[in-house]
């Protein structure tokens, strides 16, 4: 998708992204920001872990739904808000390595409603590996 | 759904929630565990904030998550060990207040696939407020 | 949830059920309609089949997807339009039997968005079992 | 995903297909069979719509549905039996034109569960336009 986003586009994630307290506790980082597509970096860290060792379901959860709210956010005029109305994840294998990467694009940009995909990969010496994936739905809210 | 679990679930299931370092991070905490049926609390705190103060939406899919996975965890023999395939969460209401309680049960116990649904409810002084709801698909792995 | 729905929602949805040649083309009708919540029947049909002889998995969606969106209609104001956004199913067992009863109900009614949980039973002469969980967003739109 | 597939797939995607009777009744055929990945078309026929007069959502996910789990059969060994064990779809655009095209590709393949991912175009002299998509968890069963 060839997408244009309004002016100010990547000051306005980085401002939304700062007031995130969530990511700053999990350790979460922007790693790119283009029109339509947000990449999200989350360290494999202990104290992120289920019971296995891998890093916990919510938390890849957390950081793909930001990844696709961000990504949805670029495309939205100055002074929207963007909420997250549902998502879907999978788990594909174990979230193990070094760290994870969330890069989510927007498959359809609505004035209301937009719909985004977003890959979680573990990345490690080895290479990287697809972990999980998501499809959600967040909604553009202006005024209030 | 009446149902019966394996003797000892509910030792099994605060043995393996202990081992989730990523509950210990954001505050979570086991309030209850039932055959089928397994409640989660986790503060509002400040630190598990979005961008609008609201509990981030993964932190709200970490904990209905983690109920929905010891929920279906109850009715797993011993020596089980419980994965998520996949899960859908939607947002209802902005998530506020004093604490989030996430109340799974089991709809659907197979032996390799259980299939659960959570509510999430805001707690304040007001009363609860429906937040959040998921589906997941549970999986049981016996062995290794 | 104790809800009241507006004057003739009974016949909005009759109304708009009738243009829904798809649902004719399967054989589905209404069973019931009230504020909030909607049952359409599906007769289990040879022609509905997927290749083991259960009712394939779209059929199921297909009365599912109509019983929410209608469920969520009985609450919007005359003049509106539904439409489904997104939903999410589950299969839970082999859909055989003598019809499939589709019962939904609204979670969550909003102005713009409403969430719907409908399940699936299987009828026969042995009784019902259920069959299939959906949970769908729904959209109101006005005008045009 | 450069994949491998079992001897044969191809005759075996052809004989399931065949008795899908949901497929005939809809007017679906196979268009493509690839080593992890199925195309189906549906025309778009009055008799499939909605009450707007768009291809009812749940014909739509009807082949998207089988397009996923006949792109994940694939890639299963002889004598296996694919069931879908959930998907969700997200409508992005009404599905109006001549003929809607499903194309799903398994996205991981597994021992027991596979995902998939399927778009929905919807063609018309004007070209295609994206009109739907969906993640799908297949399953794999031996036996009986």
């Amino acid at each position: 998708m060839s997408v244009k986003a309004p002016d100010g586009f990547e000051q306005r994630v980085r401002d939304s992204f700062a007031q995130q307290k969530a990511m700053a506790t999990i350790g979460a980082r922007l790693l790119r920001i283009a029109p339509g597509a947000v990449d999200i970096e989350l360290p494999v860290r202990d104290d992120l872990t289920q019971q296995d060792g891998f890093v916990h379901a919510g938390m890849l959860a957390a950081v793909l739904d930001s990844a696709c709210g961000y990504a949805a956010f670029t495309l939205m005029p100055a002074g929207a808000r963007v909420v997250s109305v549902e998502f879907k994840i999978n788990m594909l294998a174990p979230a193990v390595g070094e760290r994870i990467v969330a890069r989510a694009r927007v498959k359809k940009a609505g004035r209301t409603l937009s719909v985004c995909d977003a890959d979680g990969f573990a990345l490690s010496a080895g290479g990287e590996k697809l972990v999980a994936c998501m499809t959600g739905t967040m909604m553009c809210l202006m005024g209030a």
